[in-house]
């Protein structure tokens, strides 16, 4: 079985492309004259706006990343919609559910169960605040990629994920970053982080404490982190190794019409300007941090 | 309006009684022949099943909460048994949804929409990680409680919530409360607290640092946290203040034609356990760890 991270880095590869699309439709901003006459409606109209924005950029995408709380607001019919939007992404591309899962492990067993196995996304974000034990029906999943928060793109994310703990010097986030390192070798799912491009130089002493663990960069589109900065801190040692999240900037660059052609050219320019900064150094050969010198 | 907390306190008093019923019905567990012909099928089901566990159980109730990990793997299906079951619950019951939500807060504001506003639950459980900025669009609802994640029940909540912070010495979960008491006085919405019975001293610090704020407290049934130590050292100091959830050892009480019957002989033998340990102290007149002092 090929595992979640093969299977990206394949994609990597076929488009050379770091670039992931959020799949996060607003159904208010699709119905802009008021409320759609129902939920199935609404529904419809993101599937068909998913399908539109899929067909243009996946050329581009090395990933898609739809986040459910887009769909929830819609109800069974808002889970509909994500699971057909699912179903219509090529078998090529892998799917992140950007769901930050979080319960104990035998209720996160049936979040496990809801999302790799039913509806069949290839990974899922996770929240660590419950801990290793709380992770691990997720990090059982073989062929499933689990994506862990680290340090979130949000200005709030220094509230406590910044916080210096006692007895290691290090601050909450880098001690996940250290802890998922570890599940990695214990779990047949791959493990990844997730860490904001709002933060680069959090992103680069990240990289250092992980050194081949993928990171997924959200922060880059719509909320302004700095591309050059996080590409260049984000990469691994072989250019790669990082799922740079673009939402609002791509889905939203056109409208009506010209959705699909806007949607392509966003996805294409960040592409191209994710590209520019992506450095092949040296593998590393016992220095950790080598990996992040360039 | 009234507060959600106002509500709850209404209800205690109505049914005397700080139990509240987790709705979790497992559909693995209602087919034990096999898998449902359909998730329409097991849909029904868990619908029929929660209807006899609210119908018995409702006399002993302050609460209910419904899991959404429980119903997401039926999918759409598993969403329309969710807000079904929501809408068989009397009004004059608060209904948490436990959700343990977290997001940015551009993104929160989607999930607040869909279970606060859309799916109209009357409070719901939320995890911390990402700061105040991801938590504000519950905490400014009027009318509807935001229940943060402070020491959960399970073994693996050390790893993280247990960390010792540099700068205050405290660990990580009791920042987390003091932090929540904060946000009682900045938001309108009821704020409380996670706290799992299965830590009794922990909750008595964290009584001490919240007086005033509810207590939701899992693990006292299947998980088997201590309710006597856990009672005396949550309440608050009034005797009230802390909302005491059991699921399985409810729901599944009895089987077949039994289930409603033993269901509420379950949830009236807790809520009489629960009582013989609640303790009327004076109110705190400055020293706020008065409250835990029995």
């Amino acid at each position: 079985m090929t595992t979640f991270a093969e299977r990206l880095d394949q994609r990597v590869t076929a488009v050379d492309s770091l670039v992931c699309v959020g799949l996060d439709p607003d159904f208010h901003r699709l119905f802009p004259a008021g409320e759609p006459a129902s939920t199935g409606e609404a529904a419809d109209a993101i599937v068909r706006f998913n399908q539109i924005i899929i067909e243009a950029t996946s050329p581009y995408a090395c990933a898609y990343k739809p986040n459910l709380a887009f769909y929830l607001p819609l109800g069974a019919d808002g889970v509909r919609a994500l699971t057909e939007t699912r179903r219509l992404i090529p078998a090529a591309i892998p799917v992140i559910l950007d769901a930050k899962a979080n319960d104990l492990g035998h209720t996160a067993e049936r979040y496990a169960e809801a999302y790799l196995d039913r509806w069949g996304f290839d990974a899922v974000t996770a929240n660590p605040y419950l801990g290793e034990e709380g992770l691990a029906p997720f990090l059982r999943r073989a062929g499933k990629g689990v994506i862990i928060l680290a340090r979130t793109s949000n200005s709030g994310s220094a509230d406590f994920q910044d916080l210096m703990l006692g007895e290691t010097g290090l601050p909450l986030s880098d001690l996940v970053a250290t802890r998922a390192a570890e599940w990695q070798e214990a779990y047949p799912a791959s493990v990844g982080l997730v860490v904001g491009a709002t933060f680069p130089d959090h992103l680069a002493r990240i990289r250092s404490i992980a050194p081949s663990l993928p990171i997924l960069l959200p922060g880059v589109g719509a909320q302004g982190g700095d591309i050059a900065a996080s590409v260049r801190a984000g990469c691994d040692w072989n250019g790669r190794g990082l799922i740079v999240s673009a939402g609002r900037s791509i889905i939203y660059a056109g409208a009506g019409a010209g959705t699909g052609t806007a949607a392509a050219a966003a996805a294409r320019d960040l592409r191209d300007e994710v590209n520019r900064y992506r450095v092949n150094t040296t593998k590393p050969t016992g220095r950790s941090d080598q990996a992040i010198s360039s």
